[in-house]
């Protein structure tokens, strides 16, 4: 089964297409990388039924040192096996490189879907999406502030971004190819779905401030699995993560059910 | 001390711009985690007269699981401190996530430099820049065959790559940014190094096919610390790899020295 088929699985299990971000925060939660899992295992406990998906972004698992990295594999084993998990890493390397973190990603962390930087090109996301049964969301338009300084850029007649969609049309010969579309641009979002059909998953709603609403009316009509809306903070640090990711979930819902 | 006069005194003292990587290979090294350790540990012993550097390239890690990031740590330790360690992870990702990479790489790790990726813009690069002791190599022009995908894509006038050399002169305020532009470039090489003195570190020699002499002429003239030359599977894997790396110190000396 491919992952856009466990996607569609756990969306109708869970009526869901909320992605719960496990980004850890040693300024918020005590205890080290063991404080770290404790708490996004008790995350994952009160959510699991109404996420669809877990993304850990392997950055915040990372700054605990080698004993973060085995937190977040035992982390990744302990997510129930319904629920696919995207590994946020937004790698991009050379080729042979590149292989040695597929290996790293799908092979010993077990990622059903990563995250991939497109700046390196073609031959390199191929490396990814080589695994046709894994995903492979390439950074396309991110959430942040200095996302216009490149992504924007007129490159031959259109922006960048639009030209990474291409990129990523290309590299999409086993069909396990999504896009990652940050919230707070929803009229990049727009352009997007205007060309493409791809999945996309959205982060940036919550602390990055972007629209909900907005962005998520811009992503409706792509392919199944095709829109992902990753909330962190917001759920990791409620004080009911539950409740938090229910009402998460029923918004998302209410979006789409609308488009 | 910053980062150029550490590489600067590491190039008075060993008379070489040679930046070593340490990438094992599990097909081509025994042992796990454990023998990756034990060979560049060995690999560091027998070059360090003639390496100014060393760059481990943390995929090659990472493919290793957690034992594999105790093993890098344990490395970083052993390097002698003289030789600063560029820490190779291309990391690019939103400005609250980027801090948790800069605590990872900077703080965990003790990277004196890392390779970073432009995707997500200033903001994002700016989280590593912050760390005004340390290192920041923006990639480029890259060395692999996909390079061109992007990266010399018309931005506006002028190629991509050459936009991306513009965002990292505006983020070097201060004075800790280089560029990573691969060997198999030279022609790109002569085009950024036309428009910025920022210092330079060259992959892509060797196994990628890269033509050391054409490269590295194109890149003289930039600043203290100007150019590294970073070799890895020849080294490594070479029968006597202090040798191999007296050979390699002594051709780039020769190309700079003529240049």
């Amino acid at each position: 089964m491919g992952f856009w088929e466990r996607v569609e699985a756990a969306m109708q299990v869970t009526g869901s297409a909320l992605c719960v971000g496990l980004d850890p925060d040693p300024a918020r939660i005590p205890g080290g990388a063991g404080g770290a899992l404790r708490h996004c295992l008790e995350v994952v406990a009160q959510t699991q039924d109404v996420a669809c998906c877990y993304k850990p972004n392997v950055a915040f698992w990372e700054q605990y040192g080698p004993d973060g990295m085995a937190a977040l594999l035992e982390l990744r084993r302990r997510i129930p096996r319904q629920a696919p998990v995207v590994l946020d890493a937004k790698r991009g390397d050379v080729g042979h490189t590149m292989r040695a973190y597929a290996r790293a990603l799908f092979e010993r962390f077990e990622a059903d879907a990563v995250t991939a930087s497109p700046y390196l090109g073609g031959d390199a996301l191929r490396e990814l999406t080589a695994y046709a049964d894994r995903g492979v969301y390439v950074l396309c338009r991110t959430s942040n502030p200095g996302a216009a300084d490149l992504q924007d850029l007129d490159a031959g007649g259109r922006p960048l971004y639009l030209r990474v969609a291409e990129l990523a049309e290309r590299v999409n010969e086993r069909g396990n190819v999504g896009l990652v579309v940050g919230a707070t641009a929803p009229d990049q979002i727009a352009d997007l779905r205007a060309v493409t059909d791809l999945p996309f998953l959205v982060p940036g709603v919550g602390a990055q401030g972007g629209d909900l609403e907005r962005a998520l009316s811009a992503c409706a009509g792509g392919r199944r699995g095709s829109c992902l809306v990753s909330i962190s903070r917001e759920i990791l640090y409620a004080d009911q993560p539950g409740r938090a990711a229910a009402e998460f979930a029923a918004r998302i819902r209410g979006v789409l059910a609308a488009a």
